[in-house]
């Protein structure tokens, strides 16, 4: 039986983390971490949740665009949308006036990736498991067929991706089992977004270290001087043999970025995240290829991100192309369910890709979990695979409620906002 | 005395478009040309008007997006955002919780543009001139400080630009004096779009011959044999010495770009139009390399828009890259609107940048110029330059009111939308 969707409802939710710095970096100083949180559901009650990842004001901007797509979603059912999910996914991101405002970045493709997202747990939960699972499961030939190859294919082919995806059955079911028992590894930014003194950083290392942390991000762009202080810091603190990465969120032009990292050489980094503008690939390469000699590589930002990519989908590609060209990912994550998401991507890059936890982690913020239905479960600094069904974003109704914008508790009671 | 901006309003305004094909191409089959419609005004009753161009639909997100950037533009003065005009681009491209939804890309983007657009056209007419008499008798080192650096430096910076403007300063009165007597030169894509027949094509086509246009753009990309024979038949309409360019508007990947467009190299067009995703830079290489023995040239696609990048501010930084690498531009125009905003960027770029006409020219589009309080002038396919202040965009209120979504009387009837 088609189950047809009948009804989209999407929310503007936003937390005030901006108040305690939670999340501050060089580019973001005051973050209120927001989601645009969306509802579908099909005309037998099923529902499937969905989110795309904001930081505060113009939530708005991105609910307005979901409502514009939501024309595309309702009145399809699920079925007919995973038959042909490439498909769906171009009718979403190219739909032929939309389109101009996109394509495929910025504002409407947050708005696609929230609403796909809602459609992929929905199936997962159609299916009965969760998301991860449920691409564990599925065969690659319709692993392969969610994916838009219009752009890409001087990257990869279908034919490649099969191949890859083929190869990579070998092995399968002991890596599942090892996931389950032991987790998929991460790395925690938690203990130094920049707004935090240096006692707020020195208390949350020393328990993260305890928990049984090993890899920690901090924060840095913003003054040298500053960063030079906190990387030592850090670095006294989880000593040499742990890892040290560092994010400058965009701050720098090229030279500067070469620059201001090398002074920063001392402390070991393991990588400088978005040095600069995202979307400058060359840059980028240049940067890469200057701090080559220091042993310091360069991460861009959202390779990986279950919010600004057009979900599983596009994010199926950029695992694929990663795997073709031996590029380790690491996942973006944090914000508000950016964790509870993301995870079922690494889940399946090791089960069904990669195959490989070589240079790979993913990140982990200690935030705002405590509003899911199916919240992350962390143990000795790996996520552990999980097991309730969909793709782990469904809110509480309460939290939705209190936090709604403007008219939740929360924001009521926050007139400086 | 400072003039403070107290007000901005902003208006979807929709053109019924898509019911005759005018502007339809091979991603873009029926767009109703719209805008969001940006009034300024400060507390003595000055007006600034500017706009973005838009394809029907999601031009109610754009609006939204005004309206949150609306807040950081009233309570200024026009006086304190010139006097700072890089400051104040960077305060609207990289607010801290606005940024997450560019950057600089996308509906933000589009935003920012309709703004700075109003902005720019409040300056001219404050100082009595119209845009592009301003931006000339501007001193270089204002035109400098107008341009955000922080991710071009690696391309150009600030001390290179400001040579390059002083270097231009010969010559520029005559060159002043000939754009004032002739124009700037134009071809046109009104002849030609997709979904007009071989008829119609014909008919509008040997007008414009009539008229004194040399240059035509063809779109292409939906069906090889139809193009071939649109081609052909364009060709043997305006013959051998006239000038046929083709645009595929985003619709191959990079193996398929090169095989279609060797297939109407017979055609002989100067340039393909963005034949793949307009973001693969690399793509673009590959593609203008393949191509390159065949004499055909690529183009990327709103390199120079008047409303897709940041307004004056980022096309003055792109036309001073263009001329430091040599690389001649001709801007994208036409929707509604963009005619009028462009010609402005063009006749500052050949009277106080380029110095040079070869190779360049700007498009042109005939349609919805009937809207605009100060519309184009075209004489023998040049753009003749606007005498009225301002940067063109001010539309009839009768226009506007008529046309605005859904409340307008051309929409109120048109109950198919």
């Amino acid at each position: 039986m088609l189950h047809k969707i009948v009804k989209l409802t999407v929310m503007d939710v936003r937390f005030p983390t901006s108040s305690e710095q939670h999340g501050s970096d060089a580019m973001h100083t005051d973050p209120d971490y927001s989601a645009a949180y969306v509802v579908i559901e099909t005309e037998c009650g099923l529902k499937g949740f969905g989110l795309t990842f904001t930081l505060g004001k113009g939530t708005e901007i991105v609910v307005c665009a979901v409502e514009a797509l939501a024309k595309l979603v309702v009145g399809m059912s699920w079925q007919e949308i995973v038959s042909d999910f490439r498909g769906f996914y171009r009718l979403l991101t190219s739909e032929s006036q939309l389109r101009w405002l996109g394509p495929e970045k910025g504002v409407i493709h947050l708005a696609s990736a929230a609403v796909l997202n809602a459609v992929w747990d929905l199936w997962a939960r159609a299916e009965g498991k969760p998301l991860w699972k449920l691409l564990v499961d599925m065969d690659p030939k319709q692993v392969v067929s969610c994916i838009d190859f219009r752009y890409i294919t001087d990257a990869l082919t279908e034919e490649e991706a099969l191949d890859i995806l083929l190869k990579a059955r070998e092995g399968r079911q002991q890596r599942e089992d090892q996931m389950l028992r032991e987790g998929y590894p991460a790395y925690t930014t938690s203990c130094a977004w920049l707004g935090y003194s240096d006692e707020l950083l020195t208390q949350l290392c020393t328990d993260a270290l305890q928990k049984g942390w090993t890899k920690f991000k901090v924060k840095v762009g913003a003054d040298l001087e500053d960063d030079r202080r906190r990387c030592r810091l850090l670095r006294e603190i989880i000593g040499q043999s742990n890892t040290l990465m560092i994010d400058a969120n965009q701050r720098w032009d090229v030279a500067e970025a070469i620059r201001w990292v090398s002074s920063l050489a001392e402390f070991n980094p393991l990588w400088i995240e978005e040095p600069t503008c995202p979307d400058d690939i060359l840059g980028h390469a240049a940067i890469s290829k200057a701090l080559a000699p220091l042993g310091i590589g360069v991460a861009s930002g959202e390779q990986i991100d279950s919010c600004r990519l057009g979900s599983i989908n596009e994010n199926l590609a950029v695992l694929l192309m990663a795997h073709k060209f031996q590029v380790p990912v690491c996942p973006h994550a944090g914000g508000v369910g950016l964790c509870e998401l993301v995870q079922h991507l690494s889940l399946f890059d090791y089960i069904c890709v990669s195959g490989s936890l070589t240079n790979r982690m993913c990140e982990y913020v200690d935030h705002l979990h405590e509003h899911f239905a199916s919240p992350v479960v962390i143990r000795n600094g790996h996520y552990m695979p999980p097991k309730d069904l969909g793709y782990s974003c469904e809110m509480l109704a309460s939290s939705v409620q209190a936090h709604r914008y403007p008219e939740g508790d929360v924001w009521k009671a926050n007139t400086s906002k």
